[in-house]
This record gives C-alpha cells, structure tokens and sequence, in this order.
C-alpha cells in the first residue's frame, strides 16, 4: 500500500464558490435559480465549461455512450481503476443552485487541490457529470449512472423522447459533438470508490447546526396504484343507502393507511400526493377515485413489512365498493460502503467539523456507482431544506467543507 | 265555479307512447337515448315537431323572448289565466328519452283528451316546453322558467354563452324564425296553477311498487367550496413532524363531516364530488386542496343546522393546514301548493293509481313556476332511478297513469 499522506490539501473555498456562480450562470434564472434541463443547449454549455477548466488543468476528459463525462488527473498507476466524485450538471425545471452542481464541483475542486498541492496519487482520480439525474425531460432520471453500471439498457434510454419528441439518443450525440477531442469511454469501466457530495434537501443538519451528514444508507421505496371502483349517481336523488361513493371509500382507505405507517422516529414516508376523483363534477356521487402512494424507508424489513400492509388495509376499508392496488415501482434500500463512511467520518474528525451519520431520504448517483464499486456520500446543509426550487441556497463555508471532505476521501482512496 | 265534469276523460296511452317515440327519434343517439342540447337544431326541431301537432288541432301556439313555448287550447273564458302544465324538450349531453319529454308530452296529451272528449273548460289549458331546463349548453339551467317568472334577469341570460362562444340570444332568435306564424307572449303572464310531470330520477317508487309519486317539496340546496393550504414538500425528505399535509387535512375534514349528515331517515344528501388536489404529483406532499360539498335536504331547518356546520368541522379538523370555507350558491327548499297536491292525490285515487307522497330531490321547472301561481309535480318510476343517461326507461303504463293525472288535474284547474 502506498504511504498516506502526511497532510491532506486544503481546497480553495473561495475558487469553489466562483466555480458556482461561474457554473449558475448557465440558465440562470429572474428568480436567482437555474433552469438547465438535461442535454438542453444550457446543459451541454455547462459541461463545456468544466472541459474548459479541465484542459487548462491539464486533466484528460472521457465521455461515454450514454453522455456521462469524466476528469481525470492521472495516477502514479495508470491502469489502476479510479477513485471518483461527482454528481450532475442538470437541474430541475427552474431549479436551485446547487442541487447536483455542488457533487461536481466538489470534485473537480479535489482535483485541482491536488494539482496545486503538488501530490502523486497511486490510482487516478475523477470528477464525474453524471447524465440526466433529474429525469426531468427523460424518464426515469439518475439514468446516466443507471446505464453506466448496468441497471438499465443503453438502447432503451437511448430512445427515450422528451414531451416535444426529441430522443435523447439524438441529444446525447449533439454532446459528443460539442465535446471536441474528448476520448470515448466503454460503459462499465471499473472505479475504486465513489464518493457524492450533495444538499441535504433536508433540515437534519441546519436544525442541529452540523456541517458534514455522513451518509450511511439511501432509503428504499415502493410506490402502489390505489383504485376505487363505486358507481357515479346523481347526488340530489340518490339516497346514501343506494351510494357506492369512491371518494368515501378512497378517503376511508387513505385514512387507515396514515396509523400504520406513523412510526414513533419518524423515519417511513408516506405520501398520496396524486389523487383523482372521476367523473369530478358538482352534483355527481364519484364512481372512480385512482391515488398513488409513494412509501419510502431505509429498513428493507420495514419496506416489506409495512408495504405489504397496503393491499389488506384497501381491501379492509373498501366498503361498497371495489378496489385494486397494484405496486408499480420499488428501489431496496441501499447501505453504503463501510470503508467510505469511515473515511468520511475520520476527515470530517480531522477538520473539526460538526458531523453526524444520516440517510439520504432522496435517489442519488450514488445508489448506481455501488453497484461496481464502494460507494457513500456526504451531505451539506442547504437553507431550510429547500430544493427543487429556485430559492434552493447554500452558504459558502458548507459548501467549502463538504469539498475537503471529498478531497480528503479522495485522498485516501485514491492511495489506497 | 264552474260545475265539475260528471267524468274525467280518459288519456290515449298508445297515441301517448307513439309521440314519446316520435320525438325521442330526434337527436337519437346510437345508445338508444337522445342527444338534443338546449336550443341545438334538433332542440328546435323538436319545438316545430310539437307546433305541427298543435295546429293539427287547432291549438294556439305563443313563444316568449327566453325561448318558452306555449300550446294553448282556449276556454270559455277568454281572459281566464290558464291552468298550465309542461316541462322541457332539451336533454342532457347523451341524455335519456323520457326526461323533460314525459312532462311536455303528457301536458299535450291532456290537451288532446279534452279536445277528443269535447269537453269545454272554463279556464284555457296550456301545454309549456320551457326553455333551457338542463343548462348542459347555456348555464344555468332551469333559465326558461326563471326569467319567465322575473328570478332571473332576460338580458343577462341572453347574453351567456355556450363553449363555442355562441349567445342564448342568438339561438332564441332562430327558434324565434324556425317557429313560423308562431304568436309572441310577454314574460311573466300569469298562470291560474301548474303542475309538472317528471320522470323520479330515483327509485323511490320503483322500491315501493308504485305508479305515482305525489310531490309535496322540492328540496333546497346549499353549496360550499373548501380550500385547504398547506405546504407543498419533498415526498422523500420531509418528515412527518414537518409536514403541512393539505390532503391529510381535507381528507380529515371531508370524513369529519360525512356523520354530520348522516341521518337516519337518509333525507339529507350530502356529497363531495369535486376534490382536486394541487401540485398533483407523485412524490410531493400536497400543498392544496379544494373541494366542493353539494348538500341538499327538503327541510328549511335542517339546511340551516346542518349546512352552518361545515365551516365548523373544517375548522376543527384542519390541524396544522390552513381552511377556508366559501358558500357559493343556496336553494331554500319548495313547498308544493296544497290545492295542487290534494289534485294529484284525489286523481290518483280515483284512478286507482299507488301512490305516495313524496320529495323531489332534483331541481324542476316547477319550482319556478310556484314563484307566480299555486304548483305541483307528479312522478313516475324510471328504472333503476337512472337518467341523465342513454339508458333511461320509463314504463308505457307508468307514462300513461301520469298523463291521465295531469289530465285530470288540468281539468280541475281548468274548471276552479
């Protein structure tokens, strides 16, 4: 094994907050966000951004079939697999700062720390833009780490269109044409350790005042269809005793659903937050309600056992009407590497920064990077949890300490 | 007073049937129901189809500025008001073939029994096709009767448009030509009485075996919106604790009020049929929703009690959501004319009609024409209670025991 280093380097806070306004102007927003859908004209600008940066560091940049985009500042081992950071460059429709620009400037920001600092690493060590995370123009989103690590089919992403018709294979190829001289990388290429930083999108740190969420797992998810069948009457004659009224009986359901997925820690998420009543008129008695739910738990047991409560709590409160509930999506959870949270937990002692262990309640990146190689993430503060949202904001000096956090990772696993 | 008849001439049921089927053949629907819109060409198709049969018989026909139309078979007094029966030839969208038409065609029909039987009646007697009752094209409906009987205000009713931005007021000036030779009445002549023969729309009298339905109120009504705020959030990353779920909260208020009304007897109809709930996605905590109650109930009283209720309950089930209620439309409730219902009642026992007394849960024409003159309806079974719909039935021997007792009241109206 290689000799640690005997001083980790400082990254350069305030180059990594000008890296932010630099990368925010791409799409800014009147509202002070950033609106830069994935492959948009915006996007593609952003990633020529970082190339720019990259080549004038010297750094050699890969692109591969699916649009992700890797930095690499080379290692003393040249065929070792890479130790990698990175998040996206997409946003939310007019979305916030730093929801995924934070992950890859963090990283980039490692790498020219090391630069800076003079230090050889045994293993090379990348920034990654992960393609269209968001899965705001392509369905599903995180989709660029997804086909990279063999969780989902290339071709068929790769035909996915977005609402005015545009396949994102044709976007895909206007990237690698805006991305003069960069080498092609094969799918599936091995990384040593991945590692994320990201908003919380959460207020588990700014409300006990820590600086460092060190991430432990990525809670799971199953999400169902709920639909009751009644019959639409008129609702000046027909008497309650002749009703079958969907919405009462979706209502009821969704009632005796909410006690069960009340836990004392409040850690499950239960959510109906799409709910539609037919024929939804004045004076008619519904015939028809179709809700979704969308569950989420870091425990696998939980998932399962709370889950599968779903289908016998409709059935039970159905009254005089029918219901079907069909589960149509489900993520297990996903615990991160050991070795990542510990190296996590040593920088953030090292630095004195105020840490503590957490789940991401949201889908990453790094979900997919774990399935080839340990992976973790860590998480900064953003203003009372606001994300997805144009007034999504971080303060300079967390964002600073998520970076040198990442860079120590970095450091460590790149050496390792 | 003018002498009562030794007897009460007999209705012609087959010659009854064959004109529900003749007119029922306008704007026929493939589904075996009829698609005829206020004021449409097959709506005024129907009109001339009813002119035609009344100068047949020699019958006067008049025509209002809201589109109401006449038939009138004259009295030996002249300037008597007349005794005045009818209902309305428009239908819902794909609507039935009986509702609306029963009460307009057996008003002609007892026209034509007096002609048949010779009889001379004091007062004349009048066949109504009031305009625009189902309000499906023009809102609101029951406007024909409303502006006849000045609830209503003519030229702001002439002015409302349908979906394509055509004005009642140019439709009643093409039924207005398509009417030749037709006589213009002026709003609001008085009417000696009227009575109304609908189909039940509910299955009361089905239920119970009967043939007639006596009808002693129209039942008020009393319409709220409910708005509740909360805060849109992350489904993934927001805890429960932090939550400011507007669906929880109207789903709460919504099961809070159903016990309200829930009342043995099953008078009160009270029903949510309209929930809309706002962004409207999968994975956010909803941060709006508004919905509509629509209650009705036949006791003055019980609207009061009940119905100031709901701003209450909402308020005390909000929990940590904002409401607010709205009352945007109220109906006291009609008490039907004695003199009238004592009509109904003595014809169908004389007839050997079952029937009972009962409500009428639906808005009718009626209730408007009570504003000016003592009125009253009569009810016949539909199957089932179904309409608004293709398959609305009504039984031959139930549409002709109605028409014989619009007859026979007629004539006793005629005659007082």
């Amino acid at each position: 094994m290689v000799k640690q280093p005997a001083s980790y380097p400082k990254i350069n806070a305030e180059r990594l907050w000008q890296r932010h306004m630099d990368l925010a102007a791409i799409g800014a927003t009147a509202g002070g966000g950033v609106h830069r859908l994935a492959l948009s004209d915006k996007d593609i600008e952003a990633h020529r951004l970082l190339l720019s940066w990259a080549s004038a560091r010297g750094f050699e940049t890969e692109v591969d079939q699916i649009g992700n985009m890797f930095i690499r500042r080379a290692g003393a081992d040249k065929g070792a697999a890479p130790a990698a950071s990175g998040s996206h460059t997409d946003t939310q429709p007019f979305g916030g700062r730093f929801d995924g620009a934070f992950g890859v400037l963090a990283a980039f920001e490692a790498l020219e720390a090391f630069e800076d600092a003079g230090i050889e690493t045994r293993r090379p060590v990348e920034a990654i833009i992960w393609n269209n995370e968001e899965g705001a123009r392509f369905m599903p989103g995180l989709s660029g780490s997804a086909v990279y690590t063999g969780a989902l089919d290339l071709e068929e992403m790769l035909a996915v269109t977005d609402s005015d018709g545009v396949t994102m294979g044709a976007c895909v190829e206007r990237l690698h044409a805006a991305l003069e001289g960069v080498g092609m990388r094969g799918l599936g290429q091995p990384l040593h350790g991945f590692v994320e930083a990201h908003i919380e999108q959460g207020t588990v740190l700014e409300e006990a005042g820590l600086q460092i969420g060190i991430v432990t797992d990525i809670q799971g998810n199953r999400r169902f269809e709920v639909e009751v069948t009644g019959e639409a009457a008129h609702s000046g004659t027909t008497p309650r005793r002749r009703r079958r009224d969907a919405f009462i009986a979706a209502c009821d359901i969704a009632t005796a659903l909410r006690p069960v997925f009340e836990d004392e820690e409040d850690t499950a998420r239960f959510t109906i937050g799409l709910f539609d009543v037919y024929p939804g008129a004045k004076s008619v008695v519904p015939g028809r309600v179709t809700f979704f739910i969308d569950f989420r738990h870091p425990s696998a047991k939980a998932l399962k056992e709370l889950g599968d409560q779903v289908a016998r709590v409709a059935e039970a409160n159905k009254g005089v009407c029918d219901v079907a509930v069909r589960e149509f999506s489900s993520a297990a959870p996903e615990a991160f590497a050991p070795e990542i949270i510990n190296k996590v937990t040593a920088s953030a002692a090292r630095r004195g920064f105020k840490a503590r262990e957490m789940i991401s309640c949201a889908g990453h990146d790094a979900r997919f990077a774990g399935l080839i190689a340990p992976a973790g993430m860590v998480f900064i503060p953003c203003k009372d949890g606001i994300s997805h949202n144009e007034k999504e904001s971080a303060e300079p000096k967390d964002v600073a300490a998520g970076a040198q956090v990442i860079s120590d990772v970095l450091l460590d696993m790149a050496n390792s």
